[in-house]
């Protein structure tokens, strides 16, 4: 299954990722159809350009009429959905879906929600999950932006259910939408992976700002801390859902990094004064390669 | 005591802040000398035009006599040296320096070397201490630059042995160097404020960096891991004895902070969305705050 333009894209939930993945699937001549709950997002994204038509999920006959329709002449569908309303939507449209073709999702969570979409899928249509590695401290399709994809990583997730036919066509689209890097983790993988380099980092950052009154410390703060704490504004729905579903792995790297602080502010309190050179030396050594590898 | 062109600054210590200081001073006029243990470093600020004359702090009888002299000449000192050695240097050389003239210092630690000093000093001359909030990833003369001051803070830090003389014109230089703010805060306040704002953020930076063998993790870290772990890469040497130096108000801002992380930790695993949605409120709302102050 090949990206050819003309080929009608269904894009479930049309917020910031969503309607920055209209906007380059437009780009390249797609016919780019969205289902959003609400009127207000539709109508933004029509009048500019972002999208070619769409629908609100609500119940009265006219849109539902409307949303069998949209979703039946889809070639593929790409959901933008948090994960529990990923495999909601599945669950409660898998009987509108055409037969045979491609889906796949946004989402930063795998495990948890893959298996169970397949799963409801059968032999129906494939599902191939991928992580788009981009994002904006702004949320709503008025801040979609494809530029935001260019220097970001985009991870296809794969279980042993899955065609290499799937893989191809979902590595190809993550080099349509014109990300900087793409590679293929398993869900468990990848799920480690993120546990570490994003969920972790925002639970440090959010524990940083909410373990001490600092206000009256705005005027000292230097670019370390501000560094430090910029991931700190956080959507709390979204990001407390990615926690949940992904606890195990998160509990998991959390403990690590728990651990090792511990053992850091025990050598300054017993004034190992080698052993704690000898920590920062490593993390200097370690740092210094993704300096070297970044972009 | 007011800064008039034509005065003689000596530098002890010509590091990348020390050499940033001579650069600042020789644009409105004082004659700036230097003291460094590298004859290298004294070559290449000479060489340069960063300062007017300097010694090296070897014992050779030549070095010897143009240290004193140096030290002699001098109308105000500024102590750009690590913690320790700045007490030291005191120590050897109160019985050279002027009477009457005002020292400073441009440490990052401050209640274990400013009484000290002071007392060593007596009535000989004033010490009042202060820390520009400044720096770089990079060391060395070669790399000063006293643009590192324009978007940074410097706070002067008295005790009740200083004069309000002293204050002005230690808050004068502050000016002058070109910092964005200038504030005055006793030894105890600043280092419980370093101590949360950069010394915790450091060791959480290393600590992250150290939990986990992460190369394998280049190719997917975002903007958020490489914005936590930017400040990973640390002077060992310096950073091992500001930690030693303020061991007990780091260890208190330690404790706070994995106490929080502990407790949000916690709550993810009792699954206590809410409390875990409230702690991300107070941090969104925390660091919005931040933003609007942002220069």
């Amino acid at each position: 299954m090949e990206w050819i333009n003309k080929q009608n894209v269904l894009i479930v939930g049309l917020g910031l990722i969503g309607g920055s993945y209209a906007r380059a699937l437009k780009r390249i001549g797609c016919r780019v159809t969205a289902l959003d709950r609400s009127e207000k997002t539709l109508g933004f994204a029509l009048e500019n350009g972002i999208i070619d038509d769409g629908a609100t999920s609500v119940t009265d006959s006219e849109n539902k009429d409307k949303t069998i329709r949209l979703i039946n002449e889809a070639d593929c569908i790409i959901l933008a959905l948090y994960p529990n309303a990923a495999i909601e939507w599945i669950k409660d449209n898998v009987g509108n879906i055409k037969e045979g073709i491609m889906i796949t999702d946004v989402t930063g969570v795998k495990s948890c929600i893959v298996y169970e979409i397949q799963k409801i899928l059968q032999d129906k249509a494939e599902f191939i999950a991928a992580h788009p590695m981009a994002g904006k401290e702004t949320s709503g399709v008025e801040y979609s932006d494809d530029r935001i994809f260019r220097d970001a990583n985009y991870i296809v997730v794969p279980t042993d259910r899955n065609t290499e036919e799937a893989i191809c066509w979902c590595e190809n689209l993550g080099q349509i939408l014109g990300f900087n890097k793409v590679s293929v983790l398993s869900p468990e993988e990848h799920d480690e992976m993120i546990a570490y380099v994003s969920q972790l980092t925002h639970c440090i950052a959010v524990s940083l700002m909410t373990c001490k009154d600092n206000e009256h410390l705005k005027d000292y703060t230097g670019d370390s801390f501000r560094d430090l704490t910029r991931i700190a504004r956080i959507n709390e729905n979204m990001w407390s859902e990615l926690f949940h579903m992904n606890k195990e792995p998160l509990l998991k790297e959390m403990n690590l990094f728990i651990d090792e602080l511990t053992e850091l502010r025990d050598l300054i309190e017993a004034d190992d004064t080698e052993a704690i050179k000898a920590k920062m030396r490593l993390s200097t050594e370690r740092r210094a390669k993704f300096n070297s590898s970044k972009r």
